[in-house]
């Protein structure tokens, strides 16, 4: 049987089950969006082909089979926060009620030209609205091929610090500025010294750059002062979100002596508008890194023996302002993959909460930036022009130590095994405007 | 005439009037409070002798004269947020309005025994809830002295880094584990390496300290992409609470380089309970620290000719717990005042908002230690104690180079002038409990 004939794997929205489709029904990714031009309160959504499923009309026309009562309210509220907070047991639930409805012999919808009218909306009559209210954003640096290259860069002599191998680096990013894909990036001012030992100046950033993140939203929250252990820390994982960290380098350097990066990172923050449930990348989990002989014992509270990476291909793709007006598709700048991470996402969140600090549902967990081995895997321009000195070429004839206005920057996400169906995390897109 | 004569200076509320009373009319900061053992939604008061006053009944009851429909509705809210965002012209005029309500030839409330049962609560039968939905958390590092003294102890060759004296150095802290005074704090573990060189270990925190700091609560925010300039910078200043961020230094020490400082903080931080209101302060600002000649020249977007710190007297007093047992009072250890701070609230606002990054009604900017030139104004116990190496003995005979289990710290501010009321901050109290 193939995977187009399996009622399980095809819906009655036609072009979900298109080659190529960008959300099948193995996908059903969450979001939140309101009709085109409305000002009206949110709603969340779940995307099938070419259309979006409102949550709050399904639940309001009892078309979610087998739900708790807390789950649909959870589905009528304008972000995922509430649906979060009920833990990983209603997700399952509330994914397999939203599958069973699309299914192409599920007739409850499908045959119904009323309940089709209600709940499902073509997704060009739409526009994506933030799904989660985030309260607290971290940002790790979880690559250590990222943390080694930008090292050798800042510290020659020292580049990988040595706490890097024993414990996942994070610090604290501000949540206000983070933003939907889509949303355009002013080109920060801050305070820079192109010399060192010479006053420093203030004016437009000259290094800004972007990160290549993956970022999870924690699900179900802990207590203050109760750690959530390793073992525990998948059903505190909702989903995955695609994040792009921009950096504005000259800012950063002159300012990360001794608290870390502030103003080179607070102006914003893009992440992708469709949140990719766990559940949906159960097929894609890799195995933990495997620590070379050399490294450091972990410690037991970030040991885990199901521990896991994500088999998720990333690439960044820029188009500069002559790319468009040439027509000039974006061209990809860095291709990676999530399993060449050096931490794991229940790493960061068992060390997170190790002293008992409290996450709470829709907490941002990002990854610090995606680099690989390889020089094409570096997943940010720092890395990928070694700080300028090596411009990467554009098809338009320009060349690029860091983004100049006008550029796009684009950073796509997606499972694939050979030859089955691809489980896309969507773009996540930001267009730098002049300062 | 004399302060306790003129009706502008005294309450109908007689316990305000008293010497030394924490709550004088002058004072009137705000706070959210619901009747002691209930689970009532929050309700915004103003504390006034030992009674508050109900803001939401003062609304409902018309008591409140000249404020605008949307104060008093954000007056019926369960936080300040929403007053917060109705800018400074908003909050003068419904501070005016309260004081007028409580002076004492202000019969509206002192003659109507229906109102004062309604809208007066003893201060015995209320609990005190976050006064503020605080959503991001950023802590700076103001004062020169402290920077000064941990510098040397960590880098003992380069103690100021060379941005020191350009910017006001901040990062981002964690919001979701800010909690309300009274909280106990539970000792965190972590990972630390006690050994250069060895492998580092898990367990609770040898150095667990505190830190005496001011913080204040944006009121009005900006747009992203759109920075508050310095000399608007008062007007998005709601009103000020007492800080205490506790910290883990063995953790610290281990894990912030090169991203800055994150399990060592995250694991708690106290807010006094009383947001006091910037116009309460107005006879206290003094002027901006003047730079020395050898200092820098500021960058113009940090340079304001009104700009301000405040003569806040601190202190910082411990009492272990055989003191308890033994009915001994609290004892001073750090006693400082917000004069002394090298960079200010204005400047704090003005290079957080320089790269765009927006902030939002209620976000907490915190001054970082406030420490002094003497050795008793130090305010923590890493510089109290010299890392450890000096510690200080207590009344019960115990000595502390860092806390103890069973330790409350108690941070106190107020301002005075000579003979004239004391205008209190009140408490932050924290108790230490075992991991």
């Amino acid at each position: 049987m193939t995977s187009t004939t399996d009622p399980s794997l095809t819906s009655w929205i036609e072009s979900a089950n298109e080659k190529g489709a960008e959300f099948p029904i193995q996908s059903l990714p969450w979001g939140a969006f309101r009709r085109k031009g409305s000002s009206e309160r949110p709603r969340l959504g779940v995307p099938i082909g070419d259309q979006v499923l409102e949550l709050k009309k399904c639940v309001e026309n009892g078309l979610l089979a087998g739900i708790e009562v807390a789950a649909g309210e959870a589905l009528c509220e304008p972000t995922l926060n509430a649906l979060m907070a009920l833990g990983p047991k209603a997700w399952t639930t509330v994914r397999s009620s939203i599958s069973e409805l699309l299914r192409s012999d599920c007739a409850r919808v499908r045959d119904s030209n009323r309940c089709r009218m209600r709940a499902v909306v073509p997704m060009d009559q739409i526009e994506l609205a933030m799904p989660v209210a985030i309260g607290d954003y971290t940002d790790f640096y979880a690559s250590v091929h990222h943390a080694t290259n930008v090292g050798s860069m800042f510290r020659p002599d020292n580049p990988l610090m040595p706490n890097y191998k024993h414990l996942p680096v994070g610090y604290h990013g501000r949540a206000s500025s983070i933003v939907l894909s889509g949303t355009p990036i002013r080109r920060p001012s801050g305070q820079t010294c192109p010399k060192d030992g010479e006053p420093p100046v203030f004016g437009p950033s000259k290094a800004l750059d972007y990160e290549l993140e993956v970022g999870f939203f924690v699900g179900r929250g802990n207590t203050l002062g109760t750690p959530i252990p390793i073992a525990s820390a998948r059903e505190h994982i909702f989903g995955l979100t695609l994040v792009n960290d921009w950096s504005a380098r000259d800012v950063q350097k002159w300012e990360y002596q001794p608290l870390g990066p502030f103003n080179a990172k607070n102006f914003g923050t893009t992440i992708s508008p469709w949140v990719m449930q766990l559940d949906a990348l159960e097929p894609f989990l890799a195995p933990a890194p495997k620590r070379a002989k050399a490294d450091p014992e972990l410690l037991p509270y970030l040991k885990w023996s199901d521990d896991f990476l994500i088999d998720l291909k990333l690439e960044v793709r820029i188009q500069s302002a002559s790319m468009r007006d040439q027509d000039m598709a974006p061209v990809v700048v860095s291709k990676g993959t999530y399993r060449d991470m050096y931490w794991t996402f229940a790493q960061m969140l068992a060390h997170h909460t190790s002293t008992g600090c409290n996450l709470r549902p829709g907490d941002l967990l990002a990854s610090g930036t995606v680099s690989g081995p390889d020089e094409d895997s570096r997943g940010c321009l720092l890395e990928r022009t070694w700080r300028g000195e090596y411009p990467i070429e554009l098809p338009d004839g320009t060349k690029r130590a860091f983004l100049q206005d006008g550029d796009e920057v684009i950073i796509a996400g997606y499972c694939q095994k050979r030859g089955a169906t691809r489980i896309s995390l969507g773009e996540c897109r930001g267009r730098v405007v002049s300062s």
